[in-house]
């Protein structure tokens, strides 16, 4: 019986045929055809063809499953299928599946693991989230540097099996101490009569289970590996982590920072797919945060709103000037947590940045207060819009602009700075959040400088 | 002699050693380590190191550099060196390298390749920019289905050496046409008599030269392979594209993607390494064009100068309400761009994410009208600040919010398909320019909704 690996073939298969030939189909298909077919399923008829399965194709078509897309999947699973799945999934990706449960959740499926994969499994849940521990695998090809080419290759073909990459080949001591970590080209190349210590080089690049994912992705760049080994205090060899599970905190990370930056919480799960409670919680939360902040530019402007009624011509121009301010002050931001994100710029070099950003936000402004001034002084030539005092309020707004603009990019480019140094994440330093900071100094900076150059004027 | 690799033994070396002792130094260092030390010379030192060191070690020493310090070496060598450099540079690393110097610098060290490099070099230069063909390299190592495991692995050490990769063999028939990929672990664990026929599923994920590299992301995520091959249209592999390069591209763009959503062109340079006028340049052009849109706030605003002198209290609330719009704005134009890149949302999807919006928009947008309304209510039971008819006001800002919000919502979320739609890229989508296109139907909403509610009272 042949089939297109699709969700139609599949339910056709589940209502007409038996299991075994239900089975024997499905191992034709790829692992990740059937993932992609199972999703569309109701959950009773996902569980019915994942017991199916032969074990080990069960647990690799539920790793490849979103994490929300497995969630929903446990509860209609018999414990004993589960538990079997459990026992036999990569232990990274179980650790993914297992660390985004509630924490009840967690515990309960704990239990079903065997004595063994419990432990790796706690061991691997005890590393704090978005840490190199959480991607780690314990499954990987440890060699000796007194074995040859064909002792390394006959090991390998014993017990390569459940490694999670066969790609890099690790070198240890007795004591289970990395000493050198080998591509698995550099065995292939040479003959097989080849001692290992023949190809090492003692020079290896190593995560440990506690860095910070963002540095493991910095690592991966830098070495063009395609696994990395993660090492104790000791040196010991614990775990390795792959490029694939890399590439993806990689885009989850990128797609968090986004996130944030536009001023809302990570959603954490693909937009579709997101409740629109859970979405509106997210969002709202710092929008509620955002429009607090924002409720002192109403207070400012009340501080002059005597001057606002002497001079409604200053009122026109509030919403320019502000969000010029918060355009730049944007501009900064973003340059400034990417340049921290990648490693380009650490603490330090704040006051480097300071710099650029005083000459960048001086031209900015000039350039803008320029146009600012020559937008009113035309108009003016035309109409009586700006009434008699045109020139001075031109100036006042050219002025300002000036100051906003430069203010906008100190601000922006130093609070990301901040955030870190206070140990948050810099990505909080959203444009709506720096946008708000700088729109209350943006509306005094305004009305001082109008306080200033129109008094005898029109205040 | 032993020292440790950095740019001050480099320095010493230099100085005080011969050619010969220099070089036997460096083959003990590893080529990043090289490399780091390198950047850190005068660029006459770099070139003399590099003509020091054998010229595949030269190359893959200036592979590792980054594209400023390689445009910035190029000058300082002598055309011999580089034209033998760039004969063994990797092809993928050496189109990167090319395809961002001047057309003219170009086109110059075209002309110091090989015939057959030079070939190789121009027709993967002829690939767009941000597509597949931009990553490819030719050298893989492809096999036949009537192979041994044993043919394979003489095949792999007799021709190995060149191929980027060893992870993935490809299996081709006698047209060249791509039948199947094979990971090398498969290979490691059978025994050396297997056929290669039968280790093939005929199953592969490939990707097409002109294709997105966006879109290669996201095939590296599902198919978790560190190399992809890439075929013709006829199905016949013109090269493979290795998962180092993607993850590459993936920060690349996550970065760019970043940088125009904070509202600025992409910088295409680390930060601390673009020059001030370049990077005033990339931010001031926007900064203009937002400036130039948010003039047109200054003109809604003096449509109502007449509404704003008989109630100043209306004025107060300008910031609050137009940064309400553009935050909710912001959030829902990155999470849809975001959605976008990762392929999560399609174009078709657009009715989907307004009717998500919708809902969002209305909830969010009647949350802040409420604090909204309440602010202004509880602040008049003890001041007088907003007059007698605080009631009024308070009503006119709390539904002025609600609609805002939603707008907000709706332009930010809408804006990203529209671009993709008009063949823009959806980042360009930014904060600023979301909040610039809310802020001044904001004002207009703003007032309209004054002169309703408070006519015959404050209008």
């Amino acid at each position: 019986m042949s089939t297109t690996p699709d969700a139609h073939s599949l339910v056709a298969l589940l209502r007409n045929a038996s299991a075994a030939t239900l089975r024997n189909v499905l191992l034709q298909w790829s692992l990740q055809d059937v993932a992609n077919a199972l999703v569309q399923l109701p959950v009773a008829d996902q569980a019915t063809v994942l017991r199916t399965l032969p074990t080990r194709a069960a647990s690799a078509v539920f790793e490849y499953l979103s994490t929300s897309a497995q969630r929903v999947l446990v509860p209609a699973m018999a414990p004993d299928d589960l538990a079997a799945l459990l026992n036999d999934m990569a232990p990274d990706d179980r650790t993914l599946f297992l660390s985004e449960l509630p924490a009840h959740a967690t515990h309960e499926l704990l239990t079903l693991l065997s004595n063994e994969e419990r432990a790796r499994a706690e061991k691997l849940l005890s590393y704090p989230p978005e840490s190199v521990g959480r991607l780690m695998t314990p499954d990987y090809i440890a060699i000796r540097a007194d074995w040859t080419v064909q002792d390394v290759l006959d090991h390998i073909r014993a017990h390569g099996q459940d490694s999670e990459t066969l790609n890099v080949l690790y070198v240890i001591d007795h004591r289970g101490v990395l000493i050198d970590d080998i591509r698995v080209r550099e065995v292939l190349l040479v003959p097989v009569t080849t001692r290992v210590a023949g190809l090492m080089n003692r020079r290896f690049a190593a995560l440990r289970a506690t860095d910070d994912q963002r540095s493991a992705v910095q690592l991966f760049r830098r070495e063009d590996r395609t696994a990395l080994p993660v090492i104790d205090q000791e040196g010991v060899l614990i775990g390795i982590v792959t490029v694939d599970d890399v590439l993806d905190a990689a885009q989850e990370m990128a797609t968090r920072d986004l996130q944030r930056f536009g001023g809302s919480e990570a959603l954490g799960e693909p937009y579709m797919a997101i409740s629109m409670t859970r979405m509106i919680r997210k969002r709202g939360g710092w929008l509620v945060v955002l429009f607090l902040g924002e409720m002192l530019t109403a207070t400012a402007m009340g501080f002059f709103e005597e001057e606002i009624a002497r001079a409604v011509v200053l009122a026109l121009f509030v919403p320019l000037i502000i969000s010029s301010g918060g355009n730049s002050g944007s501009q900064a931001s973003t340059l400034v947590i990417r340049a921290l994100a990648l490693g380009e710029v650490t603490l330090r070099d704040w006051w480097k940045v300071a710099r650029r950003e005083l000459v960048s936000g001086l031209a900015l402004g000039a350039l803008l207060g320029t146009i600012g001034f020559l937008r009113i002084a035309g108009w003016s030539l035309f109409t009586n819009l700006y009434g008699p005092h045109w020139f001075l309020v031109a100036v006042t707004v050219g002025v300002t602009l000036v100051g906003v603009v430069l203010w906008g990019a100190l601000v922006g480019s130093m609070l990301p700075f901040g955030l870190r140094r206070l140990g948050f994440d810099p990505a909080t330093s959203s444009a709506p959040f720096v946008a708000t900071l700088v729109d209350v100094t943006g509306l005094v900076i305004y009305f001082s400088v109008g306080v200033v150059i129109l008094r005898g004027t029109l205040l």
